[in-house]
């Protein structure tokens, strides 16, 4: 139970400035960027500095079975890390050491370290660490890890779980534990800490990870282009990535074309049904002839215009322009921001699908995409003030993952469940995966203590 | 209970031959290529064809409280397949079929085909499954799942865990349930689909993976180079992983290319302590570039002779010396087959040790590994007809696994830990995560009926 004397024991077991009560100061962890408006007002705000803060106050919450809702950078768009009243917040964000080790290519990470600057110290070593959420500059490794993130760069090297080999994790009871190594290869027992991986804070609370690096890559080619016709542009990337291994296929249909021309004026054509941007990252003449395969699938698809470039400045100019769908989007209205996936032959079905709900829903949405591994981000735009666009946006929203869900796909490919898709799942997963997985939850959390609400 | 019947009831709820009641045909079933000579002889082997089989089996052991022990090809080195007295054998080698998609860049594949025939179906479409364990061409896929098996070509293209999407898995209580899907991105709910391989067969049988399939690579260029000692030649490998990503860096020691060189007659320099094989296959003039930092790599740490081709025949002869390592040292009596691996870096002790090992123990040691990843196999030669051979090759064997432990390693890097290795697991988990791990095995498999023994 919650009393001032409950909470008062954990702000006297932690030092000075550590946890947070006073009412102002917690107003900005109460939510996540899904700006969840029936986010509860938490009792208290535990900003962890190392491993044993996060022990002390888990093994708080065991005894007062108290609910701990673990953030990061509050970056995520699934409500992971909406606060509820009658729990805590357990922010991560004054853990950011990074210790990058050229030798065995890893960097062991704490949580609260933000993707770029993971990127930067990387970077400094000559090395890469790839994945490549859009918000990188301002999310967290820690929700990375938990949400199992993406980013356009996946679609050639794989998710976040992929580049995990390690973790340090603090259970419900406290009990802090290391999973794996910085061993590439580590079959000894079960695969716990890939099983960590996207798990949204509900079966631990990880403190350091240990990260897979690259050798940094070749500066890319880049190819864009445009077409009248969302199946032009869905077969033209069917093409490519039955062919090859791009470093990126990204696509933006008519509306996220036209509201980013609207911020960014930048010469794109408000005709076009959609653009596409492709990257190879390759080398040499490899990197050539993959930038002249895709141009070859663009033209062969019935692009209206191709524009390539090994020039990686003006490559990057495409790319800032797709990422600037997100807030020119958002400058049309309130979004609702879908991360639904499907295999990759169903895609011209969900791209065709996502458009008529909008129009039957009169909702705007403007559709991009990480085309090249069938994950999609429908921006659905509603008016705040107006509860009718308001209640069609969200009808829209769970017709959108109905139709994920029909054509063998997910309802969230890189985001995460959270609270908001919770409803969802079980028409994925089906009851009796949804039934296994909270026995697993049981295992690691009898108590329900960590983040309750989301995924379950 | 296992009365006759009980197994009669199993017989007569599957097709004809299907299930097998008699000791002769059974005897083939007993053990995999650990031989463990404690191997029971189990009341009956099902040779199930298809999932509703297998179903039937595990609704039939829940009823009956009958551990099952699961197998594909019975190439397992750590036991994994040792079979029970007390229990069954539950076969996946009738279960061959294969579908290969294009389109996804996938395959959807049963259990008992073998690494090979996958590797070759891609091949037919213009693609490639990476995972190549030396035993390619006679395990099972559903066996590589089982152990996350690897292979040389690991160090650049991961484990099987990497390329795993998508499962349909049997329950302990004959449930089947579908995991992931054919979607490179999917964070709906926990990864289920990761948790499962490597799992040996304790959490649920495999009945269908969905594996993520390559476009075909470029033909490799090859980089061979022998060392006066080992210190120079793990030198060599460290200065390559930390610059660059090879297709292969596999390494012999001197034990290993006299023993080859015995079999092969291919004029190895029998007064080497070392021998690297490398290979790249970048595309074009990329993969000159890596072929030369390989050589030159070499040469700077003090190869004593280096041959480098681009020639893929040439290049073969030298992959089949590393991987006729295993066949050339069983002519020298019984191998103990250990399968340890270290954070590169530590990869000089390891080798150090195991020899030190070797020779306090008077257990000769043929050296191989996939160097590049710090997965190294010490072949340990036993004679079977001298106890105190064995008993020092035994002693050595725990020894090995203790010193991989102190030194950040673990005690499998791609063979799993079956029966054989299950005393030593808790050395490397802790007491900690082996009890987190009983809990999570207790939520898939309450009875305990599925391939008891083995991990826990």
């Amino acid at each position: 139970m919650l009393t001032k004397d409950t909470v008062g024991a954990l702000v006297s077991s932690l030092p000075d400035d550590v946890v947070i009560t006073d009412v102002d100061r917690i107003e900005k962890y109460r939510q996540d960027r899904a700006f969840d408006p029936s986010a509860g007002v938490p009792a208290a705000v535990v900003r962890a500095e190392c491993t044993e803060h996060v022990q002390i106050t888990l093994r708080w919450a065991t005894a007062h079975g108290v609910g701990v809702t673990t953030r990061g950078a509050g970056t995520g768009l699934s409500g992971g890390s909406t606060a509820r009243s009658e729990g805590i917040v357990l922010s991560t964000e004054r853990m950011r050491e990074i210790r990058v080790d050229p030798a065995t290519r890893t960097a062991i990470v704490q949580p609260g370290l933000l993707n770029a600057e993971v990127k930067a110290a990387a970077s400094a070593q000559g090395l890469w660490y790839p994945p490549d959420p859009s918000s990188f500059e301002i999310c967290s490794i820690g929700g990375n890890v938990a949400t199992n993130a993406g980013g356009p760069c996946c679609v050639k090297y794989g998710v976040t779980s992929d580049d995990v080999l390690a973790m340090q994790v603090v259970l419900a009871d406290g009990t802090a534990v290391r999973l794996g190594g910085p061993r590439l290869k580590d079959t000894a027992g079960l695969s716990l800490t890939k099983l960590m991986v996207g798990s949204e804070g509900t079966l631990g609370v990880v403190t350091e990870v240990t990260l897979r690096l690259m050798p940094a890559q070749p500066p890319p080619a880049t190819a864009v282009a445009m077409f009248a016709t969302d199946a032009a542009a869905t077969s033209a990337v069917l093409a490519i990535t039955s062919s090859m291994r791009p470093a990126m296929l990204e696509y933006m249909d008519s509306v996220a074309i036209n509201a980013v021309e609207d911020m960014l004026r930048m010469g794109l054509d408000r005709g076009a049904a959609a653009l596409l941007v492709a990257q190879t990252d390759a080398e040499g003449a490899a990197q050539h002839r993959e930038l002249n395969e895709m141009v070859a699938a663009f033209e062969r698809h019935g692009a209206t215009e191709v524009v390539a470039t090994d020039d990686p400045e003006e490559g990057a100019a495409f790319v800032v322009a797709r990422r600037s769908a997100i807030p020119a989007a958002e400058r049309r209205g309130k979004l609702l921001l879908e991360d639904v996936g499907v295999p990759l032959p169903r895609l011209p079905e969900l791209v065709d699908g996502v458009h008529r709900i909008g129009a039957e829903r009169g909702v705007e949405i403007a559709l991009i995409a990480h085309a090249g591994d069938g994950n999609t981000h429908p921006l659905l735009v509603v008016d705040p003030t107006d509860p009718a666009s308001l209640a069609a946006g969200d009808a829209a929203f769970g017709e959108i993952m109905d139709l994920a869900i029909s054509l063998d796909g997910t309802i969230t490919g890189e985001h995460g469940v959270g609270r908001l898709k919770r409803p969802w799942l079980v028409d994925q997963l089906g009851p009796d995966v949804l039934a296994l997985t909270r026995r697993i939850k049981l295992a690691f959390d009898p108590d329900g203590i960590l983040n309750p609400g989301v995924i379950l």
